[in-house]
């Protein structure tokens, strides 16, 4: 169950995630999600809204926790090291399982909404990047291009570690994509 | 009626965006538009899919110019020197009416399921990009970084020049965003 918990709501997560790999997410419902972690569907929705919120149930603490990582990026750090910092932190926190991030990623490029809910996941995440940048001093303008040179970066590599693990840490994928673009970029 | 050309197209065009801005996009409908340009819903339906369709009509041939302006790039010019002139190409297409772009922009913040599929279409540019770089010869996780990081630019320049034209031209402000992030990441 990686990331999660023992208890009922790991155990809808761990359930859902095997249904979704297995026969389809469009195909899953609530009453099989529930019925497999053996609770009722009520206690399926006292954890989770719907079936795709299962999958985006980390969302907001990836971003409380970039956004505390920006926080706490000492003054004298460059914008962009002080993003780099906040991927540091967004690494620790989603690159233990890389299983559950395969299988994951497996399930969301197969469905469009899903493609679109996770798009929509990142650019609030880059919003929050952005925010904390400005609290830094930076203007707005900058910090949103920041911001979203960070979110291309984790993207980049977050999805090429799912890819191709092959014993990588997650943080240091990312470093590497961070090196890559500001050698492309600079 | 800006880069609209004449006929009913066009008057279709302008008439849904006048009711889009007066009266808010959810609450107009295809009957209402028809009838301010002087045509059947019939006509609209043979010149839009829908009524979201109107804000996203110009969406493929943005993608082509770019595209274009890409693959006609010099060989010896860089990845992030080569997205520059796909940016310059870009905004000499949807850099001359203001006017209508700040319309469309108040349209498309105004509502969620319009920026959602703005993020879409930006995420679909920013995957033409990347193929485009990757026919240069770039590797897929380095196309993909630069392309991203390219449509950033085009973003927040965008968006910068549509809160505050001030006689500045769409092409230098892209170009000076682009100068911002090379400050900024390199």
């Amino acid at each position: 169950m990686g990331r999660w918990e023992p208890g009922a709501a790991g155990r809808l997560h761990a359930a859902a995630m095997e249904l979704y790999v297995a026969q389809g997410y469009e195909q899953t419902t609530v009453a099989e999600i529930a019925e497999r972690a053996g609770v009722t569907p009520r206690t399926f929705f006292r954890h989770f809204g719907d079936k795709r919120e299962v999958l985006f149930a980390g969302s907001e603490q990836i971003q409380h926790t970039m956004r505390a990582a920006l926080g706490t990026a000492p003054a004298d750090v460059s914008p962009m090291d002080a993003v780099g910092l906040a991927l540091d932190a967004a690494a620790e926190m989603v690159g233990s399982d890389v299983r559950h991030s395969q299988r994951r990623q497996a399930v969301i490029e197969a469905n469009a909404e899903l493609r679109e809910r996770e798009l929509i996941k990142m650019a609030t995440l880059a919003g929050v990047l952005s925010e904390g940048l400005v609290e830094r001093g930076l203007g707005e303008r900058e910090a949103r291009l920041v911001a979203e040179a960070g979110i291309a970066v984790f993207r980049a590599g977050f999805e090429d570690w799912v890819r191709d693990p092959a014993g990588r840490e997650l943080g240091s994928v990312l470093r590497e994509s961070l090196g890559q673009l500001r050698g492309l970029v600079g």
